[in-house]
């Protein structure tokens, strides 16, 4: 076994690490130190750490800190790190100390691995500690991965996937101006509605979900970098924090900027939080639009069938024939899973005392998981349910011609009690709401015209003029 | 102002306290410390602090600690707090001291009045600390009184309420024995079912609730009382806790027992959180009761239509004639608030350190409004919805012989994939399942005959034996 | 007992109404149909009410709806159900109908009496559907309710009272600004750090609260109103909606805004969902300041001691002289209920289908409780907690010279596994830092002089130029 | 590419399955149609469909559905499923179809294909739904998988991990019989208690969340298998639940009974809502005990410094020699993130209506991983933390004597008040509680002997007889 394993040492000892690795002694020890979940950080986080360790490298380098040697070689390995070329060699758990000090460690050690090697030839040594992690500290290093890792996650991917959905949803409401159908309130028949009508709706509320997301980000995309151990910015050269994070902007293309209070930052992970928050919010908005479809798409002969979703897969192992709404139940899924990783988020906030959260791993982990889901079911409803979606037409206007609440337009003309009588009347006795009005002498004592009448129950008349 | 109120002490000095109030300096400095919410101790809560204040005066003059006179006042003037005489005695906000300090002070002073008012034609004074409060601290007695309250809540309300409603379902299972119904799985129509079968699965869930409720109570009815200040039992007498537990137990006739470990019954309310955890559950279940109603009673006439709900009251103020179905949804409302009760209760403990949680009063006071919510809606289920449910037979049955996969009988004879194709064919050609199954030449290729057809497609048939 | 009822009718027949109540049938169908919780509209919610009704009924005789004497009647009584003056008379329970068209029938009721009575000399009726509901439906009037009731409490009642507590943070961030301690992160000795800038980063958490409040206000000023009975408008004459919100802005001074999809706006209510979470942020902020808080007042022999809570009542009734952290005890509790209300907000999403979301009520009551529990709370810490605190400076300090981590700054001299043994060696033989950098010769051979040592070793060297 | 994959087809067509892959059509659609998460079904959950697999088959030969040459071959290949030869077979998304069907289709597949080859010389072919499938449904064999996958992993895994911890809990409590400390409430000094006490409430606390899990499984382990596609049992033989279920309680060792009510079984996960949240007390108690282990451990100078938690590894990337309490830090975000995981499985709940829950992949993917976590967090705790904890008793008896409340046994010698000066006074002038009753003068007026006040001032005196 012996050569499959070598010794490397840190401040506590010797650690016997694989052959191959990377990583050094800390990374190893927290290997062993955490067999808990097997998941390990998210892309998105090794690649924001892999951003930050280049972006203070660079700017050691420029107050004098390192030397550009270095400087260079730990650059050039973090683009690596970045580009996703390393992934296996991060291995530790996400449930692990509360800081993140150990993946923050794991960044160190490959870099420092990787930029030694680059440097061996002339006989160069990169330190883990004094070199790559110089001016830095885990407290705002890590947290400061995580900030620029959400707001990649955010603004590169949630945010056009939704933009996606929001487009279809949109083509739909413009193919379905015309198709009238029932409201419903309480689940009971209310006046008439445009399906086109509805699917604006659905648009405007995945809309509303991206200024949620926007309007978050000024706090999301804030970062502790800088403040080191606790807040004070220990151990770093003047203007450190200033330059380092205008690196950091300029490499992501983010809008990262520096923290206004850097003991809030610290301290704190409330931005992500919040983050959260809105995602959640996003998380009940996919619930209402699909519970919707799935209710619309009912049927086929027992229930609602106003709408046809693609049909994607046999429903039953039993039942032939049938087909259920799985993207709209797929997705229902990923938005009860947002909303846990919501309270693992939110609950992680109690994990924080004095100058430190230690519940950031775990927060960065559902955070980053939930923006995937979110991400990933908006393309995924888009393109194998919304864009194939078909009404049908026929049974949607019959429907909302047989609500008996299209009497509503007679309030103005004959009362609201009056009304009631009608509709009341209408139901019991099986009739149209016109035949009920008939019946009841309306039409006979002049209190209103049968051409008025046909007019006034005109369903396409009902549906006013607000996003047609 | 001067004569509406005077002067008390405690151990920080003076307090003006109004004139003619029985509670004192402790009780005066809570109100004014805690102007927050308005809200005060429950009702159920106060008259379990008077239980738990009667069975320490009876302990400790039968251990010697108190005399027997002072200890009878102190009873009888527990008895009336117990009866609710002086709610309006306990004045403090729920948002407090986390510990019940300020609430067992309350008790502590009022009673120390009443009791002395009763003694004073024998000179005898009665002192909230060193008499009403002997052998005991806060930190036992609150949380005991709390713990009591829930279980008479739970015993004595919760399920009483829930029994009342089971047996409301079950005598509709009962009448609904015979209307068979289209199954739905994923909202798609599914094999039929009767009613009275979906009626007993709702009774069973709410007997479930029930003995959710009873599983959690051996934990809930554990009390700390007797370990004091920190579960040591510091200034109690040789026996006490074993003989005070005892004595409320007779007293409340509720199964209370004492902690198995008072360090653990001291520094946690996990009893109250299992408890919470069940009302959660409870919550739920009547959720998706309340919504399968709700659906099945949608219309009059674009919706499910296979049940009538009783008409409560009109339903709008624009559309004349609608009547919702407004009990479901005070339901679901109800449990909402018991779900986010339910966070509050198991959030607060994390407010629990060392020897003493500091959220109890707000987990008392969400614990029992969830209760008293869940009992009422309950009654209200009960009474003004289900025991006046009517179903539409007929069209519940036109519903089900109309599902497509009334086709599923036929695996068995002609297997899974031809009986897709004849479903498929009958939704696609708008056919019944028999004329589809002739139509694709089932019948006249002699796969089955047209009787055996009949029989296997008799939807009552499909139903089984389960609860009939 | 006859002379103590009148006898009201609605579209649903008789019902037995008290003699002197303003309100009539369907608020007392309402009282009778939802016995559960007690708990009654906000005092927001009902003023909200009135603003709305009043916008509506100057709407409506502008464009000819109804008549300008009833129009200014209607007004008149808004007026007056603004002011508080007949709280009493909306006695339906929180738990009702979904949409609160109980709540709006009761508006309507108590508006049509007034304004009758008003009017009764010039034998003028006001109709509560025909006249004071004109051009409106529950379904729009009582979400814009709402949404205006949780502007005003934001805007009007918590930001004030979080910019006071804000306030007084920072005057204390002042005041300690000198004040060093040792910082903490993992709970561990770390470096040094000031009071100041401690209490400066949470007066930055609580003005990033006041801007999550912010962010999300545009959404929440965003009303439905004008879409009646499912967001089509149905029975508004034209210019309805822009006009009556225009009034709706200027009586109520908030920045109330037209609903830019009516669709969106009629089923969803996710603008009171993120407004909730955000006061979920906020209520997770306040929880982290408070546990720092009674943290750092740990003691006063056996905990950390680096500062003085005010003494606000005496702790314990069997502790005789201990004094606890109640306010911060009060604020915790606060925040868990807020945290749980949230969680009833966000699941009342669910409870949405098609054009209308009918868990309003309880979304409603839980919004603006949060509101005040937070505005209270946050006035009670300033006034009875923040102002009144000290530190203790010299215990402080001690500390701060204490913690093991102040041979950081060694680091960049001798390097981090050099500093390491030395930290190491001071606390394992219970030495100060320096006399263990001493002990372990690194003054005698050099590597550091001991006026640099001592110069490196000054903790107030340490805490850098943030926030200071 | 074409010899890299086959042609499969299903009852909607033909599919493209890679060439070597033993599922078949359905599963391949469905891994197309759920491109999300990339987290695939846990491992119990793949070995509960094998052993539902087998029983059924079984059963299914013995009622004369299927022949026993088949029956074998189905029987055999779940033996090979259930040991876990074939989970990279299951590459299905968990967020998927919400009744499971596409797990279900796909253990179908995989059992047919592996059972088709076996019998491959005898020229028998196994049909996914035919025979893999018959007498079951998705809709009762998925739900069970689930309630067995769950009941083995709480029984088989998480049981006895806790029984680990609290095993090494009692051990330390018993070491730790002697460790005198201060008690601490509302984190202020309060009367004494020892360490043993407190470790023998952590351990009293796992236990009772054994008790919890037990109180669940009743439950947990009742399966709908046998109620086919709603609960009716339809094309199922006489006979087969009852058979089925024995032979998987045979096969599984686990007390698996069969659905009291097959309505409610089928239409709700309620046991499993249950059974997560008896995990989430788990998780807060855990949480609880994490967070007074990480508090007794602060330090080494600055905190309380009454235990030693062993070191693990460095713990700050700046500040040298600094250690902190990761197992705790890890265990506290396996709490958080159980607390989260829970609020998805019972949210799930809304994911029902009718006859069917669709949110079930969701559930039984959060409940699992919360168990694993849980039982993995034990084990490490135990192993890594507890085992090695150490007490500094000298600082512990140094605090307990200095705490301020020891003054409370004098309330019975001079009463509350009087004991509440010396208190006072103690720290005020920052004398013992023995100096103060001196200096007061209570020992020189003969209030009490120095003899008696020693007496009453040993700490030891004070932890009475609980636990010891």
């Amino acid at each position: 076994m012996s050569e499959k394993y070598r010794i490397e040492h840190d401040t506590m000892g010797e650690v016997r690490v694989p052959a191959d690795a990377l990583y050094r002694a800390q990374t190893q020890r927290a290997v062993e130190n955490f067999p808990i979940s097997g998941k390990t950080l998210e892309r998105q986080n090794i690649a924001a750490l892999g951003q930050v360790k280049k972006a203070a490298a660079r700017t050691n380098a420029e107050l004098g800190v390192i030397d550009d040697q270095r400087a260079q070689a730990i650059a050039d390995a973090a683009d690596r790190v970045i580009a996703g070329e390393f992934d296996d060699q991060f291995p530790i758990d996400v449930f692990q100390t509360g800081s993140g000090t150990s993946s923050n460690m794991n960044a160190n050690e490959v870099l420092a691995t990787l930029a030694s090697r680059a440097l061996e030839s002339e006989g160069v040594d990169v330190h883990p500690n004094d070199h790559v992690n110089a001016s830095q500290s885990s407290n705002d290093v890590y947290p400061t991965s995580v900030h620029v890792a959400v707001t990649h996650a955010l603004v590169k991917e949630l945010k056009p996937a939704m933009e996606t959905l929001a487009a279809s949803l949109e083509k739909k409401a413009k193919a379905f101006a015309d198709v009238v159908k029932s409201g419903r309130t309480h689940l009971m028949d209310a006046t008439p509605i445009t399906l086109g009508q509805e699917f604006s709706g659905y648009a405007a509320q995945v809309r509303y979900g991206i200024e949620r997301i926007e309007s978050a980000l000024p706090r999301v995309a804030e970062v502790p970098l800088g403040g080191t151990a606790v807040g004070t910015g220990i151990n770093t050269p003047d203007g450190f924090s200033g330059r380092v994070i205008e690196l950091l902007r300029e490499q992501t293309g983010l809008p990262i900027t520096e923290a206004r209070n850097h003991f809030e930052a610290q301290a704190n992970r409330d931005g992500l939080i919040e983050a959260s928050g809105q995602l959640r919010g996003i998380a009940y908005s996919y619930m209402k639009i699909c519970n919707d479809l799935r209710w619309m798409g009912s049927g086929p002969n027992t229930g609602l069938g106003e709408i046809h979703i693609p049909d994607l897969q046999p429903g039953s192992s039993i039942m032939p024939g049938k087909v259920n709404p799985v993207i709209c139940e797929a997705t229902i899924q990923v938005a009860a899973q947002v909303v846990g990783n919501d309270t693992t988020v939110a609950l992680s906030s109690t994990n924080g005392a004095f100058e430190l959260n230690v519940g950031i791993p775990v927060m960065a982990a559902n955070l980053l998981e939930s923006i995937r889901l979110l991400a990933n079911a908006s393309a995924v409803m888009a393109e194998k349910m919304i864009d194939g979606l078909e009404a049908d037409e026929e049974r949607a206007r019959f429907l909302a011609e047989a609500s008996p609440s299209i009497v509503t337009p007679l309030n103005k003309v004959i009362g609201y009690e009056a009304a009631a009588k009608i509709a009341k009347h209408a139901v019991a006795n099986k009739m149209t709401v016109k035949e009920a009005t008939v019946d009841l002498g309306f039409v006979s004592d002049g209190q209103i015209s049968e051409a008025d009448l046909d007019r006034a129950l005109d369903v396409m008349s009902m549906v006013g003029e607000y996003n047609r």
